[in-house]
């Protein structure tokens, strides 16, 4: 009967791997080597489901402004590495960037789950930075239709959100990358690095 | 038998309170009502352990460049609201603030599991943004002595931290604050209210 009681406890772990962690969401892809940087920064990006994205504010005369939001680079296992977002222009990160596109966007392993009993500020969790421009997508283009699907199937409930609140989609054109997940110092990554490695059900955007 | 399978997993349940999920802390203060805002607001930040610091990137001419860092308040249920920081000068987040002071720091309620089925983004999943100057404090300072205790508290790991790597503490001197954690747009907050707010157990730094 102990066995009895062991099995009820591994169905309670499986149980609370899909329901109760802060992550929210199953990880479906196991963690890259640290030195396959361009896999690590794509699976960081990924397997995140939000983070913080920062502007340049305009209410608070040019500080740097950042805010938390949800965000997709595509359906599950088929991300392309670029984020996309699906934000109110009530709200002042969408307001700035239709004034100054100039922004970054921060994503942590730390909420994943999977940098065991390292600190979040620790070079082993890693980190990245994604720097470039935060654009606004044509309503009903191809690309617009590509966040949407992307966005909806990671954030259901963004079905639902007031269509009155104006939310159009954006995504960051990035320039620069900044990630570190080990000792060292950021890690060597070009964005063309980046964006053209393959995960191996990726799929390309036209 | 099937109560002592149900105690068993009563006890996993509980261990993984403590080791199995993402937010890695445990949760010690309950969850102020939405409309006490200064009180949310400061719960928001002495829960957290973890947030992003963005500051005017040299590198990148200006860009707003977000970092992810970990931070402390005070020891833990004797958090001040004012968010301290152990940064080492190498990193590019301390270089800026050493040159351009402008700063914000944000923090999400999604990673500590309070949010229920609420997708970050949303408004009823609360975030915290609070701008301001982020500055150096002296060496061997009072407040130095405070924020090392505020910090290796509740991130041990940072006493181990390698001293050649020139980590001097920080602190956010808050001018601003932007909080969202229900419908209807940023709470009306006060820096005064926000740092006036007593909490059950709060001491102040001299």
């Amino acid at each position: 009967m102990e066995s009895k009681g062991f099995v009820y406890s591994v169905l309670v772990l499986f149980f609370l791997g899909f329901q109760g962690c802060a992550a929210g969401r199953l990880l479906t892809d196991p963690k890259p080597d640290k030195d396959a940087v361009a896999a690590y920064a794509r699976w960081l990006v990924s397997q995140n489901s939000w983070g913080v994205l920062n502007t340049i504010s305009i209410e608070l005369k040019g500080s740097p402004f950042g805010n938390v939001v949800s965000f997709s680079d595509g359906v599950p296992n088929k991300g392309i590495g670029v984020p996309y977002f699906y934000l109110t222009t009530l709200d002042p990160t969408a307001k700035n960037a239709l004034k100054d596109q100039r922004s970054s966007f921060t994503v942590s392993e730390y909420p994943l789950g999977t940098c065991g009993n390292a600190d979040p500020e620790s070079p082993t969790c890693a980190k990245i930075t994604l720097s470039g421009k935060l654009v606004q997508l044509e309503a009903n283009s191809k690309e617009a239709e590509f966040a949407q699907t992307a966005l909806f199937t990671k954030h259901p409930e963004m079905k639902e959100w007031p269509k009155n609140h104006d939310f159009p989609f954006f995504k960051l054109e990035i320039k620069d990358i900044f990630m570190i997940n080990w000792f060292g110092g950021p890690k060597p990554l070009t964005v063309d690095q980046y964006l053209k490695y393959k995960t191996n059900k990726s799929a390309i955007v036209n």
